[in-house]
Order: structure tokens, then C-alpha cells, then sequence
């Protein structure tokens, strides 16, 4: 069988690598457009604050990995057109013959239409190559001020970096409140308050309207004008479905799979960011566009071609972040956006610590859990906290995932050590929380 | 409604104060022997190190808090006996008439029979009282070197604050290897090596035969003559029973329970250390111990009283340490325990590193996990690394509480972000490896 992987991301990459496990024989071909095979995008922003020292480590395996396991790679080569009839991939190199074909073209920078947005110092933070020209720009101007466009993961994440190098950072998003698809407004002036003791300001509700200079020098909100030395567009991914279009497979925002990530070609699967998968709460299709998702796929789908039948579940978008002194962890629906899909929710919100009383270094952690109505069941969470957010996010999620109510998280055994945590841990106070509302 | 509950442990604290949030009316009166109320035994070494500052913090909280909750206190009061046809409960103090009682008498330390076991300089490590006797022995004698009789969890925690605050440390245990309940011998020895690394010795299938001087000057194991200043004796406790055997309940080595924590005369509960629980994976009924299994026994006992009928589960002894710099969870069943019991695992085990390769900081962690061979339910985990351990063992638990498969695990949604995790995380790695076993 030869298979041939469109993409050299995190999807296709670990496509290749679980696709070579499972089968020592088939013949694997992965074609990218950039350089090297997958490096982590979520690092790029660790990079930029000098936390990961060297861009290049964040490559995971060298070219060599891939080719000792009899990986063949088509570096820089761009694939310009599937050809379902022939079965064969057009690239700028030349026709390429598949049997099986992934799609793991990813998704790229969203960058809004706003006036001046293509001059000097204006960068989004999406690719190695984004981190180099920002690298350049600032030991070649070296910015004061910094401003970002969007209060996402990769804009806050960006925003940190920028603030830990020594600038100053102001945030502006559209929307009411940091994180907003990740968390509640409650959730979030937590994390505000902290970010703004750190020195970092915020415009919410606020929109860029221009961007002033080139290089830039300010950018205009309304009628205010805000100088700036530096912006950074973190304004969300899109996902890449040209090809998917081109060849007429079915696409909405992302290229529509069935459970078993198969096109609506049976003989093209489509994984990672480019690819729509099932919103485990509200059963809509949705782009999950994580690392972790992405990895999940190219393992369902690698078993798939080989014909192991294994359904990729649907997805609770868990997701984990460090900002400054607080661990931020979610999963599943918010408040906010049950309301709007018209589910009702029992909440459990709990402030507590992350140690007993008497043990010294323990740090404040809220805990906010979502209940449905009318199935008991667990559909979100959301932590903030100084430690051990991601040890309750990662239990609450597993459980989740296994369908896990409210009896389930009030009354179950968590792991209790006076080091560690307290004996009555803030998740189970929580549900118990919702637990009695549901009485 | 009046009900008396004997113990102001944690079992007996807990209940009062779950009782009261259900029912604000009833009569609730705690007899406890100690002069407080609830401590956490499981902060005693800690104090003892100095990690906890001050011992009378461990009390979690003060009388007052207690009374203000119209919870009457008996305190300093010993229960004499139960005369269940008249309903009271007769104590030095006199007789408490009750409609429903709960028996909440914890447990003791065990002291094995040895030669010399009651000389000075030998102490155990479960009441603040034994801290007490250690810390006025430490000032007065200056001891240099400890000798720790049991590698259990209190022994090890023992033998870390003697290491942490100057004493030559040796730890004689019994058995194979240390935590031999908790661990298999591949795991241990990771600790093993760690804790020999600080300085701290071992003697495995070794017993002390006779503890010599008075105070202890030496001991000697076999042939040999070891000497130390101070023996610390952590060979496990045992359920105080007296009370319910003179009352004619059942009694095994703990007070027997059913599913709703009735002894067998059904106005009579027993919860905490005193009673037994069944074992989540054998069905066997154990004796759990955990402060963790108290307050949940606690907190159903409570219900139950009420009328609510909640069952309570059985349990997995999850359970979390911090010895030195490394974090150890487990629950559930061992490999050699499963051997003993004829249940046929198989096992996931792989080591990873805490953070991705490129950030720095990682740290080594090891996970073994055991699925039962004949329905591939997760029974069992064991994990020690230098971080996030707890986290790991608290999403491992409540799934495997859920009764999750080694699908489950093996294709989990964990949540990533590079400060903090892996993007493929060593628990779901190590269930894949143990899911290939099962093809």
C-alpha cells in the first residue's frame, strides 16, 4: 500500500510515525511545504520569551528519524491538486501516485482586514518563521510597547512573553473578556486581575480599527490612537481547505469527516487543524485545532487505513496554559455559551486551596464545574488557580469523557497527601456544590 | 434526633459537620478521648520535619467552630461500653442515651512484640502526643542516628523529616521492598535508589529482634548488632474494635459494614480506620485507612442517618506521597498482589519525561498501569517521577473509578501545553502499550 501524507505539521508527521508502527511494509510518503517535519506550535510562544532558549530544538525529531524508519520525506515541495480520478497528488515537483491519501494541511493565521496591517512590525505567531522575523525586528528596533490584537491562548501567551522580555503590553479583543471561548467572565477577571498586576492592560470590547506608521508607530480604537512599537495579530487559525475544495470533497469551515475521518472520497482521510470533528457536548461539528486532537486523529486514522475500524470520539477540547503565576485549565462548554446553545446547566463554583490550612505554600484555586440538567452529566470545567490546576483539569476531563454526573465527581476518591493537596479535594466541594442544587 | 458519635478523629469530625449541613435540628454530640478535635495523622511527619511549623496547627479546626455549629463536644470522655438494648452509650463520665450511633474509634498504632520495644527512645509516629515524646527526646538526647522498623507510607515520611533534619537514617523493613502494599518491586526501587542517594539505608527481609538499652542505644537484626540513638516503629495500625466485640456487633479485623455503612444492629454506623470497606478490584473487604476513605464514609454515614440511602463504593486506595524529590501515586492492585490473588493483568509500563524534550526542566516519570486480562478494566496504577505525579494518579483514579478499559486510557483527551505536559502524555502511551498485549 502506498499512503501519502499532504502535511508535515503535528497530524502528519505522527500520521507517519503510527502508520510505520502499525505497518513495517506500506509505503509512506510525507510531502511539506516548510522545511523540517513537526515542531510544536504551541511552544512559539515559549521561544519568544527566551523560556525555550533555542526555535530550532522545538523541532521534535530531526529528518533522520524519519527516514530510519523508512519514512519518505518530500520537504519544501507544495501540493497543488489532488486528481481523485488518477489518484495522484500534484506538487511543484512533480505527480505523486497514492493508494491512501491524508489531508493534514493545518490551518494558518487569521489576520482581519484591518487598514495598514501589512506593514513593518505588524506579526502574527503562528509559524517558526514568525518567531524568526519578530526575533529580528526586536534586536533590530528594539520595541518599548507591544500590542496585541485578540485575548486568546497564543495572544495571552504572546502577551506574557513580550511583558517577561521588558515591554509594555497592552491587550485588546473584541469580545468582554480573556479566553472567551475557554472560560466565563468570572473566570477570566481572575486572570485579568493577576495579568494586570503583572503589568499588562487590557481594551476589551475594543476593536483595532487602523494601524498607524511603517514601521508602525500606533494603532487607532475608536477615536483614541495608542502608540505602539510592535503588533501582534492573534485574531485565531483558519483552517487550509484549498485542496479539499479544489477536489471537491466536501468542506465546511473545516474538511468534513465521518467518524472514522474519512473524507466523502472513502480512499482520502483529513486530520489536525484542517479537519472538522464532533463537539462531544453539543454534538456540532466544530474545528478543535489543539496539539493533543491533533495527535488523536493521526492515530484513529492510521488505524483506520489499516482497516482496525476504531471511531474517533468526540471531543471536550481540553486545554492547559501557564500565565505568569496561574495554571489555567478547561474543558467542555461554558456558562456562557450553554446559554446561547440553549442548554441549561447546574454550575458548582468553589474557591479554595490548593493545600490543607495548616500546610505552608498552599495557593488559592476556583473551581467551576458545569452540570446539564437534565442528564446530571459533567459537559464543562474550569480552573484558575497558583498549582495543580492541570492534575484536576486532566482528572475531570478523563471522567468527563467517560460520562461521568454529578454523584460520579461528588462522591469520588481523589488522592490526598498534606504536601499535595487537601483532604477534601476542591473538585469534589464543587460538585457537591451542584450536587445540592439538583435537590 | 439525637446521635452520638465516639471519635473526634477525622471519621468522627467529619460526620458531625456533614451530619449538621444536612439537618440543622438534630442532636449531635462527638465523645472523643483526645483533648481535640479532628488532626490529620497524615501532617505528623511533616511536623516532625518542620515542614509544618507548628504542631497545633494540624488541628483543622478549633472547638469553637464545633460548638458554633451546635455540634456538643465530649471531649477528655472515655466510651465504656454500648448497652444496645437501652440505647446508651456508658462512658467515664457517665451514660449518653442515643437513637443513633456512630462509631468512629480509628485505629492504633501496632506495636510487634519485640524485645525492648518499651524502652526509651522508641516511639511510634500517630498521635500528636507520639510527635510530642519524638521532638522533647530530639532536645534532650541529641539522637545522630534513627532506625525506621517498616518501609510503609509513615515509616518512609518518618525516615525523610530524621534524614531532613541531620540523623543518620537506616529503614529495616520485613518484606522485598519498600511500600509493599502500594508498589511492585520495579517501582520501588526507582525510590529505592533515590532515597539511598540523600543518605538513607536499607535492610529489606530483615526483622529486628531486639531492641537494646535503655534508652536505645542499638538493635539487632539477626547477627548483627546496628547501632542508634531513637527507633521509630511504623509497622501499621490496627482498628480499635473493643467497643463494637463488647457490644456482640460483627467484628472481622475491622467492624463490619454493609453497602450503607450499618453494622449489623441498624442503628449503629461505623466509619473511618475502625471499619472495613470492600476492595474495588478483589471485592474483598478490607481494612482502607486512608483519611481520604473517612471523610467519604463520613459524609455517606451522614446521608444514610437522613434517610438518603447513597451506597458507598467500594474503594482504591489511591493514595499520594512526596518522599525527597520524588512524587509516588498509586491505587488500586499491584502486580505481585494480583499474582497472589489469581487475577491475570496485563501491563502498560513506560517511562517518559514530565515536560516535552525542548522545554526545559522535565523531569523522568514512570507509569505502570494494570488491566485486568478478561475485561481489560484499568485495576491498577503506579507512578513516580519528580513532578506532576499527583496529577496523573487523580486522572488515572477517576476513570478507572468509572471503570474505564485500556481503550479508554489509550485514546484519552489529556490536556497539553508545553510548561506543563507532554503533547502525547506517558499515561496514554503506557496504555497503548498495554493495549498492543491485548491484540
Amino acid at each position: 500500500m502506498k499512503i501519502v501524507v499532504i502535511g508535515s505539521g503535528t497530524a502528519g508527521s505522527n500520521f507517519a510515525l503510527f502508520a510505520r508502527k502499525i505497518d513495517r511494509k506500506a509505503e509512506i510518503i510525507v510531502i511539506g511545504k516548510e522545511k523540517t517535519m513537526q515542531y510544536s506550535p504551541c511552544a512559539l510562544p515559549f521561544t519568544l520569551s527566551g523560556k525555550i532558549p533555542k526555535l530550532e530544538d522545538i523541532v521534535v525529531f530531526p529528518t533522520e528519524f524519519y527516514e530510519k524508519q523508512k519514512i519518505k520525506l518530500l520537504l519544501e515541495t507544495e501540493a497543488k491538486a489532488i486528481d481523485r480520478e488518477r489518484k495522484v497528488v500534484v506538487t511543484d515537483k512533480g505527480e505523486i501516485p497514492y493508494d491512501k491519501l491524508v489531508l493534514a494541511t493545518g490551518s494558518k493565521a487569521f489576520v482581519p482586514p484591518i487598514k495598514g496591517v501589512e506593514s513593518e512590525g505588524v506579526f502574527t505567531l503562528k509559524t517558526m518563521d514568525d518567531v524568526k522575523q519578530i526575533q529580528n525586528y526586536i534586536k533590530e528596533r528594539n520595541p518599548k510597547k507591544a500590542l496585541v490584537i485578540g485575548a486568546g491562548l497564543i495572544g495571552l501567551e504572546g502577551a506574557v512573553a513580550f511583558r517577561e522580555i521588558g515591554m509594555d503590553v497592552i491587550v485588546v479583543e473584541l469580545l468582554e473578556h480573556l479566553l472567551p471561548t475557554m472560560l466565563d467572565k468570572d473566570m477570566a477577571s481572575i486572570i485579568q486581575s493577576h495579568m494586570e498586576e503583572k503589568g499588562i492592560q487590557f481594551r476589551f470590547g475594543a476593536a483595532v480599527s487602523e494601524i498607524i506608521g511603517n514601521p508602525v508607530n500606533a494603532v487607532r480604537i475608536g477615536e483614541e490612537k495608542i502608540e505602539t512599537d510592535l503588533v501582534l495579530v492573534a485574531t485565531g487559525v483558519r483552517a487550509n481547505t484549498e485542496l479539499a475544495k479544489q477536489a471537491n470533497l466536501e468542506v465546511n469551515k473545516g474538511i468534513i469527516v465521518d467518524e472514522y475521518l474519512r473524507t466523502s472520497d472513502p480512499d482520502i482521510y483529513a486530520i489536525g487543524d484542517c479537519a472538522e470533528v464532533y463537539d462531544a457536548v453539543t454534538g456540532n461539528r466544530i474545528l478543535s485545532q489543539l496539539g493533543t486532537t491533533a495527535v488523536r486523529m493521526a492515530k484513529v486514522a492510521a488505524e483506520n487505513i489499516f482497516g482496525r475500524n476504531v471511531k474517533f470520539k468526540p471531543v471536550f477540547n481540553t486545554a492547559i496554559t501557564e500565565l505568569f503565576d496561574l495554571e489555567i485549565g478547561t474543558f467542555g462548554i461554558t456558562q456562557e455559551r450553554a446559554k446561547k446553545e440553549g442548554i441549561d446547566v447546574v454550575i458548582g463554583k468553589f474557591k479554595g486551596s490548593t493545600k490543607p490550612e495548616y500546610y505552608p505554600g498552599g495557593k488559592p484555586i476556583t473551581v467551576k464545574l458545569m452540570f446539564r440538567k437534565k442528564d446530571k452529566k459533567l459537559i464543562g470545567a474550569q480552573i484558575v488557580g497558583g498549582e495543580r490546576v492541570w492534575g484536576r483539569i486532566m482528572a475531570l476531563s478523563l471522567v468527563a469523557q467517560k460520562g461521568a454526573s454529578v454523584e460520579d465527581v461528588a462522591y469520588s476518591e481523589t488522592a490526598y497527601a498534606p504536601p499535595i493537596s487537601p483532604t477534601i479535594d476542591p473538585i469534589t466541594i464543587a460538585a457537591e456544590i451542584a450536587l445540592r442544587k439538583f435537590k
